[in-house]
């Protein structure tokens, strides 16, 4: 079974000086996903938490929204010519009566819209599978998520410091699920960043915690359609990225209700969309 | 058409002051790949040089190998329900003669191996479907790629020196082609770091400049399995990224006679294979 980090021999040199040393490098192995033994998808991810990668994945494409969806997830064994397992390969059921949308790996959730394969196109998609609409009131009840800056700032230091692996590679992407107290749910690590996502929601799913109505999710990196589509689809109300969101990104956010926070660092952030979960005004009040 | 930069209301907090302002986003669209007719696959991309990124991509999946593969590429029209064009569609079609492989998005040529899904089965896959291997002797004919450290040393700087869009967004992957000379010859932008290179390699094809076996690329982040794959599809001896790579990456480079080099900052690097390519005595001599 695969391992979250591998050793290699590297050559390093520094300031003309060479030497040579075992480095930690971030392992890398492809993982098919199939759902109900039908091959869906194959992702290059860091092994561990596959289960909740697969079911994850499975939430971002809309056949999976709650716990009861899932029936099992299993490694599938006699992948190889000698029957042995390479826990490469797993097999995602789903409990009866769940439908299954009309998926491909060529996603063409892209492009079934009427309006052919554009921006506009895929943001219908994700609004048309979408479970629930993104609403941390549950349905009016609660009041809604109400964030001080402060506390946004403050997220990017503890998921550095929660991040178990990357200062051992450097080649780890993080994302982090908080409260909208700050409390640190639950981080995930991997060489890809939608599989950090998809870890996170999937197990979120298997413990029974979707849709994340109240919570806040972090991504080490930029902000791209994919990330917010993720969130979009397991209703969680912000999304906060250390870098830049692309065009469509901020696109899907304002359409969808996601308050999408861009460039968090220090006590320095962007909010492109969404702005009424963040407490402006006393933001204002310290300036 | 697309554009590669847009702007978009974005309310800024800086040390708990509250400004509104327009800000510029890197653009995001999806690109759909047609191969004669046929669609292949969707990219989420920059908008741009949609001709080059999707020679590119076959040249990684080992469609296209030289400049006489391709017949033409067009922009499909009709996409739409009007019959407009929305510039997201692409169809590229090889000329008389050229085997198509046998790949679909599933992306089956990691799977097709007799050893299972594994990284072992991918690296297998890279090797059968290259056209030529990483040889930058031209069979023995000219001198190995023999790089100076200072010179490796001095590429990121010329690459950030080199990128437009960036600066304006922070949102952009860059990949970057160079001479062994350290000469820069092609630097592509995009949302997607695999879209850059394959813009890279695509312009390169259509160029007539395939294989690139004197060249080294630079890529402004990671490098994955998927990047070390494509410089060795496109017969590039040397891979340099400014962060960390994955263990496949390693151990493809390995395989194939790649040069990958990782943590590419200031005068400090490390050589994780193919080291005979970088002139490691001049560099003690210095220290």
């Amino acid at each position: 079974m695969g391992r979250v980090t591998e050793r290699r021999k590297v050559i390093r040199i520094r300031d003309g000086v060479v030497s040579t040393r075992p480095d930690t490098l971030v392992a890398e192995e492809p993982l098919e996903i199939r759902l109900n033994g039908k091959p869906l998808a194959i992702t290059m991810r860091t092994p561990g938490d596959d289960f909740a990668l697969a079911a994850g994945f499975l939430v971002s494409e809309g056949v999976l929204a709650e716990q009861g969806d899932l029936q099992n997830i299993v490694y599938c064994a006699g992948a190889t010519v000698d029957g042995s397992n390479t826990y490469n390969v797993v097999d995602v059921r789903t409990a009866p009566g769940v439908v299954i949308p009309d998926i491909t790996l060529e996603r063409n959730v892209y492009t079934t819209s009427s309006c052919g394969l554009c921006g506009k196109a895929s943001l219908d998609a994700v609004r048309t599978t979408a479970r629930w609409p993104v609403d941390d009131t549950h349905g009016g009840i609660a009041p809604p998520v109400r964030l001080d800056p402060d506390l946004l700032a403050s997220l990017p230091d503890r998921l550095r410091a929660a991040q178990r692996v990357f200062d051992r590679t450097g080649g780890l992407h993080a994302a982090a699920l908080f409260t909208e107290d700050g409390e640190l749910l639950d981080i995930r690590e991997d060489v890809g960043r939608h599989n950090a996502v998809d870890k996170l929601v999937g197990r979120a799913l298997q413990n029974g915690d979707l849709p994340l109505s109240r919570t806040v999710l972090l991504v080490s990196g930029r902000a791209s359609f994919e990330l917010a589509q993720k969130a979009v689809m397991a209703s969680i109300p912000v999304l906060a990225a250390v870098s830049a969101p692309s065009s469509l990104a901020v696109d899907l956010a304002a359409e969808t209700g996601l308050t999408l926070v861009g460039f968090l660092r220090g006590s320095s952030m962007n909010v492109y969309a969404g702005e009424d979960r963040i407490a402006l005004r006393a933001a204002a009040a310290q300036g």
